[in-house]
């Protein structure tokens, strides 16, 4: 199973909104087969895993999560594995999409095969954290970044930025976005870094999607992003008043625009999310800038924190990383769990678990 | 060597202006004496190591600075350790104070003595650096604690700041006080927190020496640092333009004034820590606030930083950890190098060396 797990994380980020399964197929203790679910969600690990092995009579089935039992776009991977003569299968957790929600369990077992369910549970749940949040809250996961100087700052009082992290902080970013379905800025940091938001230097098979929050949509129209956003997707969140001109500017690009409703003067955050979460994403990545950041963990929207701290100060003038919360006592303010901490390339990486 | 490196530490923060050294007496194998200089800073650590010893003929000596060659408050430790009967001694670092200066060790050869030099000599640059600032540069050493939230604050909008850091954290900022000379905050951080900064919970035999920067001495007369000078030492560093019956109602509630030069409307940071190498202090622990971070910072007269990051959020309103600084320019920021990074209790500790 923790061989079906690792495997299943290669998909991640990779096959929204489809979940990252993995599966591996042991006959007499010797692996015959190894799968996980392909970029863009098919085939599914399962259906990858029994066309390796060619014949998997009589084989033990490890998968991460409870197989399909409904004809989507594929066949359900359960029938799947009766046809194939699989006599075990073992499950890291069930499915709750309604869809499945057992329904895979019930037709292994009217098959006659034995099911075993809740192996390394906490693990697989880890794992299809936004596919699991989005099948039952509708929302994806949100992991919020934040790299700063040790003194919270993101960039100089002149906006100088480049770089605060060193290179083996900046290549673990680039990773991260690998591993969700959609990076995610302000519309601050997309009018002033004009950033292009792609995973470089990493040969990834698919480039996640890139969303910008921006309530008027004034953002440049000649910009990284509306050039290539007929290559790799671009969705863009904006207000009810944002002008229709420029929303058709975008749509002419290739983005997708989506109205969401305001909530003290800025884009609803629990409303953006619910949006991102009907456009199929389940790995949300922010990157900031600090408005964005500070409206997200307001409203409890933020799953995970990634900080690096770099060994620089910046002192008081330069940019914070998180724009004002309104918060005057300490017992309102979001609290995180640390995770981890590690010295990356000589940054300070920690990493936050919603506490 | 590693036993004697570590038994000096325990005498770090107690024994200024001298410095924390260790010594260890071996025979045929046998550890037979182990010493550590005292509170204070008398009996030295051979001293202290003969004694234990009781008959140290024919042993080999190791200590982690050279043996002192001079008649001060003690007689020379070369002259002990001849005098004992050792036939070899162990040194890791020369000292560079210049009434010994390798006069220790010509005192020991010259007594036919077999001396080996440089044995653990980094480990032990270290553990000294204080001492070699002071006698080398007239300066003590400055450690700079930072804790903050995440996002680099040290406090609400109104104030608000116990607690960002959990205990464990709290605790091991009382063992950093123990194993310094001095503790030193800025006025507005007297003014706010009325602090006693000492060593709490841990038994120790020395409470460091508080001091405490403010240019108009326009600090409560009233206040745990006035009411204690008399137990723990208390100097004031205070500008030429301090009222004359500010600094004689302190001096005489016990503190020691000090008065030192300003720059650019603050106290110079380099007068301020060359007066306290005149004042005997080797080792310095500054806890902020952020105004004397900022100018220590800028002043390049920081040679440790320390920091906490806790997994709170407060928003941009919240009290920087460091205050304005100038600094427009990436290139013009002070950088450290990360030495060490771990959970502490759920905080992220980071430790940074000068770079």
């Amino acid at each position: 199973m923790k061989l079906a797990l690792s495997l299943g994380r290669r998909g991640m980020g990779q096959c929204a909104p489809n979940p990252a399964v993995g599966c591996v197929l042991v006959r007499d203790g010797r692996i015959i087969g190894r799968g996980w679910t392909q970029p863009g969600g098919r085939p599914h690990a399962e259906v990858v895993a029994l066309a390796q092995a060619g014949d998997a009579k009589g084989t033990t089935a490890y998968v991460t999560l409870e197989p399909c039992a409904h004809h989507g776009k594929t066949p359900p991977c359960a029938q799947a594995l009766i046809d194939a003569g699989v006599s075990r299968v073992v499950v890291a957790l069930g499915d709750p999409d309604p869809r499945v929600d057992g329904g895979g369990i019930t037709m292994l077992r009217a098959a006659g095969i034995d099911v075993t369910i809740g192996v390394c549970e906490d693990e697989a749940r880890r794992d299809h954290a936004g596919f699991l949040l989005k099948t039952t809250e509708g929302r994806p996961w949100v992991t919020l970044k934040l790299s700063n100087s040790f003194d919270g700052r993101i960039a100089t009082a002149t906006g100088e930025s480049q770089w605060i992290t060193g290179p083996e902080a900046r290549r673990y970013v680039h990773a991260l976005r690998a591993r969700h379905d959609a990076v995610m800025v302000g519309g601050g940091t997309a009018r002033d870094d004009d950033p292009s938001l792609t995973v470089r230097g990493l040969g990834v098979s698919r480039q996640p999607t890139r969303i910008v929050l921006s309530r008027h949509l004034d953002l440049p129209q000649d910009s990284h992003l509306s050039r290539t956003a007929k290559d790799v997707p671009v969705i863009l969140c904006h207000g009810g008043k944002a002008p229709k001109t420029r929303i058709s500017h975008w749509q002419e690009s290739g983005a997708t625009c989506v109205e969401v409703g305001e909530t003290e003067g800025v884009l609803d955050p629990v409303q953006v999310l619910q949006a991102l979460g009907t456009q199929g994403l389940t790995r949300i990545f922010c990157e900031g800038g600090g408005g964005l950041a500070a409206s997200l963990l307001m409203a409890g929207q933020v799953d995970e924190l990634i900080g690096f701290t770099a060994g620089i100060a910046l002192g008081a003038e330069g940019r914070p990383s998180l724009a004002a919360m309104g918060i005057e006592r300490l017992g309102d303010a979001p609290r995180f769990k640390l995770v981890e901490t590690r010295n990356l390339g000589g940054d300070a990486l920690h990493r936050w678990a919603r506490s």
